[in-house]
C-alpha cells in the first residue's frame, strides 16, 4: 500500500468521488503483493488487528521481507515465534526491533495504550510462562494494559486466592496452563468477567501435547470459557484485546 | 439461600458487623443443598451469570427440584439440553416456563435488558440453527439484543457478504458452523470484534461428530476467533454475554 | 468348591499333610467350572476382593449361573451393571437380592464393617451420582462406612470448601468427575490422603464419553492422583478399600 | 526393459503374432528388476504417469540405480522428496539433473506441454509454498501451464477476490492450505472446475500435524472437493495433470 | 430469484447499464431468503453444480420448502439422505419427485446428457452399493453416463480384471470401498484416468466407521487417487461430474 | 459357474487343449456374476478357504442369492454375522441350513475333517465367548478338532495353569480377549506353537470398544502373536485353519 | 515462608490468637513468592508430601531459584526429570544435591523413615527402569522401605512367580510396564493389596508411546488396579507413598 | 543356568528323582537373574523361541551383559533394532558377532535349517527392505529358508503376478507394505496359505507413522491375513517360523 495508492483514494475522497466510508473500505480490502506473499496491509482498518507475521514455517528473507512491508506501512511489527536467528535478520532491516525471548516475539514500536480495563494474564506453573509472556506481550503492543499472575495452579489452590482481589478488577482474564488445564475452570467460577484460555503443550505422556489440557478447557464446567489453539498466545491475545477494547 | 440466611446478613450489615462489601461476598459464596445437588445460589452475584440447569444426565426430579431452588430464589429460570419430558415436568412446578423446542431450552422470565451492544448470531446451514437458538436464546435470556443470521456458509460466500453491514455492526458474533467450520475464520478476517467459535456436530464421516469442526476454527488463520465446545450454544451465549456486558 | 473338596483340604491338614499355610494358598488357587465360566472362588482369599459379576455382556441365565455359584461358597453376592430385568431373575434364584437401580447393583449380605476410617465418595455434578453410587455402594459391600459429598464441582468451589473437614477426616477420597474432571486435581491439592479418581462419560462434544476427563485426571498438576476406568465405580470403590483395610 | 525386449515384441507385431494393441498391453505390463527394486516401466503407458521416484525412505544409492533405470527408458526423470545429498549424488550420475529446492524435487528434462488448459495453484499462506511447488513443478513435468496463485487465505478473503479471474480461468484448481483448510471450501464455492485440496502440516498444537486441514477439506460444505494425503503436492499435480489432459 | 428480479436483469442488459457477463455475475450471486436458509440460487451459474439438498439435519418443512424453492427456480432436484418420510412430504409438495431408496436421494427431471465420456463406479463389495449409488445418480442426474462395476474387490482380483475394458474407456473411474479401501490403489495403477475414491463406512472393529478405508485411499501409493468424506457418494458423483464436463 | 462351464473344461483337458494345472487355474480365476455381486467360485480352489458371506450390510435378499450360488456349486455354506432373520430367510432357501445363534453364523454342511492336529480357542471371560465361538464354528467348518477353553483370564492366572496341558497339545491357538487383551501374551510366553490373538469389544470406557485389546495384542511382549480385526473370530477360525492344514 | 512470618505466626499461638490448629492451616495454607513462581511451602502440611521441582520446561536459573527456596526450608528437595546439567547447576547452590541418573532425580537429604510397610516396585522389562526407579526414589525420599522386583514381564510369567512370596508381603505394588502392560492386571490378580499402574512409553510402532500399556491398565480385569499418567515415575511413588503412610 | 544347575537336573533324572519330562518341564522355567535382568533361559525349551535381546531403550552396557548370559547358554545370539554402537560393544564382549545393517541385527550362529517348507518375504515398495530384511534374517536364525520378492506393491500389480507361482510355492508369506497396506489383502486372496502382514511406517501424512498401514491390514476383505505391530519384522519372523514348523 504504498504512498501513491494512498494519495490517489485521499485525492477522490476530496474531489467526491469516493466518500470518506467507501475510501475506508477500499483501504480496508487491498493488499501488496511480494509475490510469495500478499500482505494484508488494511487488515488494521478492518479487524482491528494489524497483520502480525508469523514466523515459523517461512524462510528468514520471507519473514524480512514481510517485516520491512509491514513496518514501512505502520511504523510497527509483531512478528512471532521468531527464533533468535530470525530476530537478527530482521534487526538488520529494522534497526528498533526488540526480541522478548521467553515470548519468541519480535516486537517494533508497540504500546500505544487504547484499552480502558486491565488484562489479567494467569498460568498454572512456571513451565506455562513463555506462552503466557506471547500473550501478555500481544496485548500490550495492542494497547492494553496487563497484569501478570504466574504460577497459581491448582494444586495449591490458595495462591490462586492470594491475587482474587487482582482478578476481580480485570476486564478479562487469559488463563494459560498445561497438564490438565483445570485452572480456566476454577477462575471462571471465580470471575464475572470473559475468560479465554490457552491450553499449553507443557506435561508428558498422556497429556498428548496439550490434547488433555485443551480438552480439559473446552469441557469446562463453568460457563463462559472460550478457548484458543494449543500454546497460541498470540492468538489469545487478540481476542483479549478484542474484548477489552469493545466499542 | 432462605430468606432467614439473607435477612441475617442483612442485619449484619445494619449492625455495622459486616461491611456492604463483605455482605456481597458472603453471599456470593453461599449454596443451598438439595442432598444430591447444591445449589450455587450466589453464582450470578459471582460470575455474573446465573446458575443455569443442564437437564441431560438428571433424572425428572432431580431437575424440577433444582429449577424450584433457582427460581425461588430469582424468579428465573434457565434449563438447558431439555426433553419435552422434562419441560412438562417442570411446567407443572412453575407454570411459567415457556419451551423453546427448537433450542432445547426452558425459559422463565428472561429478557431484562441490559447489553448495550448487538450480538450477532451467525450459521453455516440450516441444520445448525438448534445449536445457534441455544446461543440466541441464551444471550436473549442474559439480556442481549440478538440479531440472527442463518444459512451463510461459505459454498455460497455471497450470502455472507450480503449481510456484511448486519455483521459490522454487532459488538460480538457467534459463529455456529459444523463440517469444516470454515465460516469462523471468513468472518473473524471482515470484523473487527471478537469472534466466538460454536462447532456443531453436523455433518457424518471423517467430521467425527464435530471434531473436524472443532479442529478447523481452533486452527483458525485468522486470530481473535475464540472456541467453545461442540454443540455448546449455551457456553457460547454466555460468553458472548460477558463480553457484551463488559464493564 | 463344593463341600468335599474343602473336606479333603482340611483333613489333609488334620493329617498333618498340608501345612495351614498350604492349605490356604490350595483354596486360593482353585475355582469352579459351569462350563462357560470358571467361578474364581478363591480370589477372595486371594486378592482380598470376592469376585463380583459383570453383568454387561452376559446373557441372563450366565449371570444367574455365577451369581448362584458365588453365593453358594459365600453367601454373598455383589453384581454390577445389572439392568432390572437382571435382577429380577437373580431375585427368583436368590430371593435376599436387593436392587441399587442409581447405581446399577445387585447386592445380597454386604456391610460386614471392617475398614477402620472411612471413605470419602465426591463428585463434581449430579449426573456423576449413578457412577459415585457405584462406588459408594462396593466399598460399603467390602465393609467399609462411607462419607457422600456430591455436587461440589469446581465451578463453584466454595462447595467444596464448605465440606473441607470432612474431607480432611477421610482416610481415601474418590473423587468422581465428567467433564474436564478438575476436581480430582484440586482435592488432591487439599488433602493428605490418597486421591481415586473417576472420570465419568458425563458431558458431550469434546468430552468424547469421558475421554476429556480421563486425560485430565492422569495429567494431574497435584500428585497422588491414580486413576481408573471411565465410570468405573466398582473398580474405584475396590481400589479404595484395599487403601482403608490395608495392613 | 532392455532393448532386446523391445525388439522382440515389435518383431511379433510386424510378424503379425502380436496385434498393435496386444503390444501396447504387454509393454504397458513389464517392469525391469534391480533385485531391490522393480522399476515400473510400462506405468506411463497403462496410466499415463511415468513413475516418478519417492527419494525419503531410500538410500543415496538405491535413489540412483533407479533414477538410472528411469532415466534410460524415457530421458526424463522426477524424483521427490530429495534432499541436497541425494540430488548431489543424481547429479553426479545424470549431468542434466536440476534441483527445485523448494519443492525438493529433482527433474530431468520436463516440459513436453500436451495439457489444453490451465492448472490454477493456490496457497493459503507463504508457508504453504514448498508443497505447492511440489504440485506446480509435477504438473509442469507432465506437460501442463500452470499459473500460481500464493498467499490468499481467508482471513484475508478479498486477496483471493483479487484473483477471481485468474481462477475462473483455470481448468483445475489445487489448493494448498494448512490450519483450518477452509481455503478449499470458499474457492469451490467459486469456480465451475474441479478443485483439489492438499492439506499441508502447516500449523501447531491443536492442526496436529496436517489433520486439522485434512479434515477440513474432507468435510468440505461446497461438494465437488477431493483431497489428497496431507503434504502431498505430487500426488495433486498428477492428479490436476490427468484431469486437464482428460480425452 | 423470482421473475421479477430476473427481468430486472434481463431489462439492465438491453438497455445496455448492464453487458452480459456482468449480468451472469449478478445471477451468480443472488440466493434467495426463506428466512431459516438463503437458497443459493446462482450456484449452478456459479459453480455449474445446483444446489443439492442435503436432509439429514433438517426437519421435514425445511426440506420441502428449500425443495420448493430450488424446483420453482430451475426445474430440477436432488435432494440427498433422504428418508422414505422425508421423500413422502417431498411428494406432496412436487408430484414428480422420484425416490432412489438405495442411494436415498429424491429426484426431479434429471438425466440431460452434458457429458462425453462415460463414468465408471466401482465398489469393493455388495454392501458399498448405497453409496455407489448415490455418486452414480447424482452423476446422472448431471448429465453423464454412467458404467456400474459393482463387487470386485480385492479378495478376488480376478474379478477386477474382468472388467478391466469396461475401466480403461471410462473418462473416470469413481472407486467406492469400504474395509481397507485397497480397490482404489489397484485401480489407480492400472488406468490413466482421474480415480476418485469414497471410502465407506462398511466394516467393523478397527475399520472404526471407515477411518481405515478412509486412510488407505489418502495413503494410496498410486499417484492421481483424490479422496471425498467417507459414505459422501454425492460429492464424489460432483467431482466425477465436473471432470467428466471439463471445458 | 455352472455346470456347462465346468464340462467344457474338462473337455479342454481330456482334449489336451487344456493341462490339468491350467484348468485347475482356469477355474480357480472365475466368478459367478449375481449383477449386485460377483461370487468367488473359485476362491477355495485359489486360497483354499470357500467364500464365506458376511450377512451384515446386505440385504435379506442379497444374503439369500449369494448363499444359493455358492451352496449350489459346493453343497455348503458359511454365512456370518447373521441374524435370526436373514437365517430364516435362508433357511427357506436351503432347508439344510443350520443357525449357531451364539456365533451368528449360518452353516450347510460342514466338519469334513482334515486338519491333523487340534485348534485350541481360549477366551479371557465369559463375555468373549461369542466370538470364540464365531471361530471355533468357522475351524470345525473348515475341517479342524477344536478345544475351547473358556473363561480364564488373566485376573485368575491359576485357572489357565490348569488348562496348561490342553494347551500344549495344540497346533495352533486363537486367543479371543476383550478388556486389556492381556491372555495373548501370557498364552504365548507358555506355549510353543502359533497364537492368533482376537481382541473383542468387551469393556466399556477407555476399552474405545476393542481399541486397548487391540493394541495390547499388536504390543505383546511375547514374540510369535499375530493379531486380526476386533471381534473378528472368523477371520481367527479361516487363519488357524490355514495354519493347521499347512502343508 | 521466612522466619520472620513463622515467628509471627507462633507467637499468636502464644498469645491465644489463634489456636495451633489455627496456626497449622495458616501455615498450610501460605506460599513464597519468587516472581516467576510461587513456591507453595505449606504443601508438606497441607497434603503430607513436600512440592518436588519439575524440572522439565523450566531454565536453569528457574530450578536453582525453586531448589533453593524449598531447601531453605526444610533442608530437603526432590526435583524430577532433570538434565545433568540442571544437576550441576543445582549442586553448585546446594553442594548436598546427589543426582540418581538413571531416575534423573537430584535429592537432598531423604530417608526418614516413616512408612510401616514396604512397597515393592516391580518392572516388565529391563527398559521400564528408569521409570521404576524415579518411582521407588520417591517412595525412599517419602520414608518407605521398598523392594525391587526387576524384568517379570508376562511373556516369561514364571519369573514373576519365583517373587510372589516377596509381592505378597508388600503393602503396595507399583507395577512399571510399557508395550501392552499386561503385568499390571497379572499382579493384581495375586496380591490382596492396592496395586498403582504406571505404563512406560516403552515400545514402538502401535504402543504409541504409551498409549496401548496406558489402555490396557485402564482396562484391567483384575480390579484394584488404579494408574498414573504414561512414565509418571514420580506421581506412583507420591501416591504408593501416601497409601503405605495412610492413618 | 549355570552347568552346576542342569547338572543336578540331569542327576536327578538318572536317580529317577525326576522324570525326563519333569526335567524338561523345570528347565523350560527357570531363568538367570542379572539384577536389573531376568534372562529366560528356558523359553526356547518353551515356547520354541530363544530369547532374543531388543536392544531399544537398554543401555550398551545391559545389552553386553544380557547377550553373554544368552550366548553362554545357547552358543548363539539374536539381537535386534541394534545400533551400530550398540553391535560394536556385543563384538568385543562376543567376536563371532555379525551386523546386519539393514535389518539393524545382531547374529550370532543362525541357519540350523529346521523347516520343511519355504517363507517368502514380500515387499510393497524398496523403503519396506529393512523391516523385510528383519524379518527375513530372522526367520534364517530360526532355521528356515527364505525367498525375498521386493517392490512388488499395488500400484503395478503386475510385478506381483510375475512371482505368483514362488509365492504360490511358499509355506508362509510375510507381506511388508506401508503406505495403505494393500498388498497383504491382494496377496492373501491369491495363495492357500496363511499370510502375516508387517505394517510398515513408510509414509507421511495421514500414514500416521504407519497406523494406516495397520488399520488397512486389519482391515483385509480377504480372510486369512494376520498382523503384527507396525515395523515388526522380528515378530513376523518367529511367527512365520512357528507356523513353518508347526508339528
Amino acid at each position: 500500500m504504498d504512498r501513491v495508492y494512498i494519495e490517489r483514494i485521499l485525492k477522490a475522497v476530496k474531489q467526491g468521488k469516493l466518500t470518506p466510508g467507501q475510501a475506508v473500505r477500499e483501504l480496508a480490502h487491498c493488499y501488496e503483493s511480494l509475490g510469495f506473499a500478499k500482505v494484508d496491509v488494511g487488515r488494521e482498518l478492518r479487524t482491528g488487528v494489524a497483520e502480525a507475521v508469523l514466523c515459523e514455517g517461512k524462510t528468514g528473507e520471507q519473514v524480512v521481507a514481510i517485516a520491512r512491508a509491514v513496518h514501512k506501512r505502520s511504523g510497527r511489527l509483531l512478528a512471532t515465534r521468531a527464533s533468535r536467528e530470525t530476530y537478527e535478520a530482521v534487526k538488520r532491516a529494522l534497526p528498533k526491533a526488540v526480541y522478548n525471548e521467553a515470548a519468541r516475539l519480535i516486537v517494533v514500536g508497540g504500546r500505544r495504550t487504547k484499552g480502558r480495563g486491565r488484562i489479567a494474564v494467569v498460568t498454572g506453573g512456571t513451565s506455562d510462562i513463555p506462552v503466557a509472556e506471547e500473550a501478555a506481550a500481544t496485548c500490550e503492543f495492542m494497547g492494553n494494559r496487563v497484569e501478570r499472575i504466574y504460577d497459581v495452579g491448582v494444586a495449591g489452590i490458595h495462591r490462586l486466592f492470594g491475587h482474587l482481589d487482582d482478578l476481580k478488577q480485570a476486564s478479562v482474564v487469559v488463563v494459560v496452563a498445561g497438564m490438565e488445564g483445570a485452572l480456566a475452570s476454577v477462575v471462571s467460577g471465580l470471575v464475572s468477567v470473559p475468560v479465554v484460555g490457552v491450553p499449553t503443550s507443557v506435561g508428558y505422556g498422556a497429556s498428548f501435547k496439550g490434547l488433555a489440557s485443551l480438552l480439559g478447557m473446552l469441557n469446562s464446567c463453568a460457563p463462559g470459557v472460550t478457548v484458543v489453539n494449543i500454546d497460541n498466545g498470540f492468538g489469545a491475545g487478540v481476542a483479549a484485546s478484542l474484548i477489552n477494547q469493545k466499542r
